[in-house]
């Protein structure tokens, strides 16, 4: 019978849920591993902030509930990990975060690693993740791009403050990698690593790539 | 007009929370900020896992969110600090953990510190958020008691089996200063501390001191 | 019988004694501890270089020792806590130094703490202390206001150099919240956070706070 | 046309090989990457010491530059990743370390990881790896096995001693999930993981599955 | 003009010096730097306590200012370090002190380090210090030989316990070379050495070693 | 009989040689250890990336292998340390590392070290050597100074080069001594001295010296 991953975006967004499967189209072969794409209703536009990503978690955590009996993994597709280690409590399938998975993967691809964050308002999140992670005295640094929520609508200007964040992060502090700090951007991520010259790490295929991996394996 | 300080239980149990309010007795004094020490009825009867931690961060901001104009600090009094970053986002006034309270007061009094943990099952979460705090390199070492939440209402084994988690953290690991892993077992921190002859922390008692002087300097 | 909390000033600079003194104001409760703050005549007009922390030891723990049937705490009121080891050997009284818990507080505020030092030279001795602390990895940068121990008399400039210094910390070093490496300066605490819109830790008041806790506790 | 994923064994042992071709048996999909397995012939027959590592640098890395015409990826598979850095210049196509990568998954299932090296004399090496990594504070410990390379042809007694070592690490330690410090050995990755009742990470398997996404990804 | 290195035991005890006499003279070399041990006759007859350390600061750092005109370097010959960084103040003569000198050493001898303290109470100051020089995670343990400082005139019986509590630190936890946490006794440095099959840092040798090197570069 | 210590430089540039040659020369007393400095023929002209420092360590061990009957030490004269740890196996001779002895002497000079890299290709290296090490929260920053190895002839450009490299460590990433991040360059460490007015550290001259406190003590 045919495996199936879900990956959930945790925000109601279908934009970003429609973005993260583009993104996972070159991991989709015939007889591997299907990767169904969801958009958690009850989930705001957004997850900015700590109650956003505390506030997911109930309904998170129910829908990985439900539907374990029909598939073999779970990915999380927001770089806050909203209810990773919750969700592990729930199900005995494998459950990864983009955010966790983006990381380790940067960690193959040069020593320090940058994070573009959207909100500066996260960085502190993320901090304490990476803390909690153990791996903090690899990260170079983490910068906003410093956009609005809704003015990421623009791509040229999205793409062009990524760029010039992850310039910043290469160039200042010294970033060898970057890791992009969010979910449904994929399709910035090859003109961000042609620009920068440095391998960029779009963390939703990272994470979907390790729960293909631990399906297989199962 | 009088200070207050609510803090709270996270979990259904009135029990704990009559145990915390007989702990801050000693914080009282007429003219300063009272402790107003309040149930979570929403909560579980205990915290044991991260499900349950994530699963309170709602109803506990939403009633800091209601109190936040009548009272002026809030302490959340369960050792996994459930909900604490959230909260910090709800209101500006200020926010205690017991279990960033605890730690970081025991941090005066030793210096590597053992945790006495209810259940395995919380060290690894524990782990997680000492790391997170970045304060990792001065534990010894976090041991759980290995009784069921049923079996601590026999007080003389529970009284037993603190003091032997204890003494294996002092003498196997090296813990200069114990941390008490749980909120509501204030009534063992004097015979712990007389049996290993080590300083030993009281998280509530730690963070509803920090919560005093931050409502005083206010 | 009244508690009795000892804020002792290592520098022999009365003005100093007389600043922490009015620090402490909100702290005062009919009923509570008194904060007796003195001045130890030993000690050097300020406290600038290694060898004045150590010069400061022996009369500082001969004070603690004469002092300790007559308080119940005591609180080092210089950054570099100079003693602090020591005196924790001369009395089973609690000892807290304004570095220690300056820096401890500021954990529970912001996630990356930033550090104003009033000289240069000062920093790798912090720097060593925080390492014995084990929480440089919380550490955003530590500046000096670059400003003569007698220039710190004119108040105008002395708030200026403070906020500009916050500022870098704040804004090129990302700092969450600011300690204030010094004693004796409260006056700048509130100006220093209207001006970064960040927390800011005034040391002696939060060991102050810390030792009422222990006192209360005791 | 298809893609093809090099697995180098840099000990020139054909049963290691073998072993580890019948390990990525789940990863081979119809349409996806090929895993090809080779000996490198001018390996030792065993990797045990530093020399052996360094030694083997020279002869690796010389194959991957002859098959990165033909290959899409290569992976390491030898817990030491002899040659890593070095092969990473030779190619710009994705290499991968089963130590890297093995420690990298484990971290995704547990909070500390225990390791099981095969001779004492490896651990001070995989130690410096670690450090080098960044990852040394979710080490819980790494423990030989205590086997003559020759012994682990006795299959029965080398399950056994996995299980005791593993058991150690578990028990004593802390451990909450088990790397396999060695290639080759994937047989007994199952057996060990039912005995302990925590994840047990086989390296090799880890590195393939994050070579194909990285293939799949390029 | 000959130059002269003066090492000085900040104990009052001539037999601790006389030891650390003994113990230089491979380093003395016709030509070379001198090496001139002298008692500190103001100190205790060991240093034991926190304040046994900050009270030999005072004439220690007034002796090497006394000698800097005649003296090329100093070396402070007290596992606690005690005055280093002050006395690094009084003169630009490099001061080398045995912990840091022998930490550092050991450091290139094997990559876990254990320390034989002679009491347990000196442990916890020996921890801060190791964080202020940020190498913590390269210590194994630190543990103690647990006799009275009377008891180690009795040089069969210190052997053994020497010995005893070294070969806890390798098997136990895992020492690959041992750090001696006491000037003075270099005599059992090789039978330390013979009895544990791991390199053994006597640390008064690895600073006077130091110090040669620091003269002749001067 | 004279001892022997045998200095290696890596790379097969005689001029680097002799400039090692020259700096030893404060080391070398009468009746003391000879300092014997060799280019190893198989080297490459100079050692710039990971192949080439894996490249060395065939030739170098075997160096070393013939002479360790007539040689009492060894440093390995490059600052990536080639071979380090397999020489360590070769021989039960003391084998130093100038990166090793380097960055340890640094810790001794000042709080948070800079290095001076050659290469910016160099760095990532460098920076897993620290963390392999251990003592990576000391490091300030390291930068390269940007010449072509070809350049690096020019000796007035390439001193400016390096203080305008070490002033930004200083001035921007606050460090409080420099390490020279290469061999064979000890004419430019004085001026560099006194251009930055903090401590600089020749690597070699470091590694020499600790290899002649060994033999001395062996």
């Amino acid at each position: 019978m045919t495996q199936r991953i879900l990956v959930i975006n945790p925000n109601s967004t279908q934009a970003v849920t429609d973005g993260i499967d583009r993104a996972l189209q070159p991991l989709r072969l015939a007889g591997g591993p299907l990767f169904e794409c969801v958009t958690l209703r009850e989930g705001p536009p957004g997850i900015q902030s700590q109650r956003d990503v505390d506030g997911v978690v109930g309904p998170l955590t129910r829908l990985i509930g439900e539907r374990q009996t029909d598939c073999d993994a779970f990915v999380i597709a927001c770089y806050s990990d909203p209810g990773l280690h919750s969700a592990r409590e729930v199900t005995r399938k494998p459950v990864l975060g983009i955010s966790e998975c983006g990381v380790l993967t940067a960690l193959t691809l040069g020593h320090r690693f940058g994070v573009i964050a959207i909100l500066a308002a996260s960085i502190p999140r993320h901090l304490r993740y990476l803390g909690a992670m153990g791996v903090s005295s690899r990260l170079a640094a983490e910068l906003p791009v410093g956009l609005q929520v809704t003015e990421l609508a623009d791509a040229d200007r999205t793409r062009q403050r990524l760029i010039d964040t992850g310039r910043r992060l290469v160039d200042e502090h010294g970033a060898h990698v970057i890791v992009m700090g969010c979910a449904g951007m994929a399709q910035y991520r090859q003109p961000l690593e042609d620009a920068l010259g440095v391998p960029v790490v779009e963390p939703t295929q990272a994470a979907a790539g390790m729960a293909w991996t631990r399906v297989r394996l199962a």
